[in-house]
């Protein structure tokens, strides 16, 4: 790069630098954080699983609640339920697809629920996961607004990470950070198999 | 629910499993995979790292590169270094209005791609990740075409992660599953600081 080329580029870097200072700055509140992780691509699952690894490096603890799953041979589980500091749940019936029975569904959400909700009063639970949650709003297995009163009265520095599809707006509109996992393709689809170690 | 609707609503489900099952039985490949997580929204890191740990519990081991993070005290290298199956650079100089000198940017990120490339030519490594690797493409200090070519060469189990924003065209075709994670929303512009176990 040329003299006056790495010049320019300097210049425009510290302004740069500058504005995003600023920013860093501005934002000051520590608290519990409430993450959302939805739409149809994958990742949603496994983001959680990755800031439930740098919380645990970080010293905390977490419970992780599993609303629709209900195989217990997945690599996740595997590695981080011999953590002692994760309390691990697979509640589910498997997806209502597989079980064709909506009471069923809807009993196995409501145990799961108050696995969860026993967490998120505790101030002793730094993370609190629940994994596919979504799903039983929109199967009305749950009722959004009761979740909603929970997760908001919950312990102050506590963090959350609900996942699933098709989040209903209350509850995007409830969370401080929503990313929307968007599909632009799937390894399925060219006819790949579910591989151990990346889907499960 | 009625019972009319409780037998609708197996009659759709009968029909949605078997859907899904033949979609099952037609995805019969198995070889390794190349995960794409792009797009300008959190979890494509944190994704990954959910994903190494699934991998970790099916007893595989990991290659992580961090291309542009420069920071030693992050949860997730402090919680997977001390695994015996992971080996971890953080290869980065920080960000690049952090450094302000694009001959050292290029430097670091040449250095990293070496410890990359040997990875992606070792038969022995089951999952390789780039993390943040888009951003030496998008300031041109590595060659897209000859990454593309090692990509495509590596041995054929072995399952690959590249994060960062703004990947390139010819990387999403490259890859097997991409992931556009779209900001919805961040606890920062609500003037949140970085929380250690969420961010970091």
């Amino acid at each position: 790069m040329a003299e006056e080329d790495t010049a320019r580029h300097r210049a425009r870097m510290q302004r740069k630098k500058a504005v995003i200072e600023e920013r860093i700055a501005r934002a000051s509140l520590e608290r519990g954080v409430f993450l959302l992780h939805t739409g149809s691509g994958k990742g949603k699952s496994s983001a959680a699983f990755g800031v439930l690894a740098r919380a645990l490096g970080h010293g905390m603890n977490a419970v992780v609640v599993q609303f629709v799953k209900s195989r217990s041979d997945t690599g996740e589980e595997a590695f981080f339920r011999r953590h002692p500091a994760v309390r691990w749940y697979v509640m589910g019936e498997g997806f209502t697809w597989e079980t064709q029975d909506p009471a069923r569904d809807a009993a196995a959400a409501r145990a799961a629920w108050e696995t969860a909700r026993a967490a998120l009063t505790d101030p002793g639970v730094a993370l609190v996961i629940l994994d596919e949650l979504t799903y039983a709003f929109k199967y009305h297995w749950l009722d959004l607004e009761e979740a909603l009163a929970v997760f908001r009265a919950r312990p102050f520095h506590q963090h959350l990470i609900v996942t699933g599809r098709a989040a209903p707006a209350a509850l995007v509109e409830a969370a401080d950070t929503v990313t929307e996992m968007g599909l632009v393709k799937h390894a399925f689809q060219a006819g790949v198999k579910a591989m151990p170690g990346i889907e499960w």
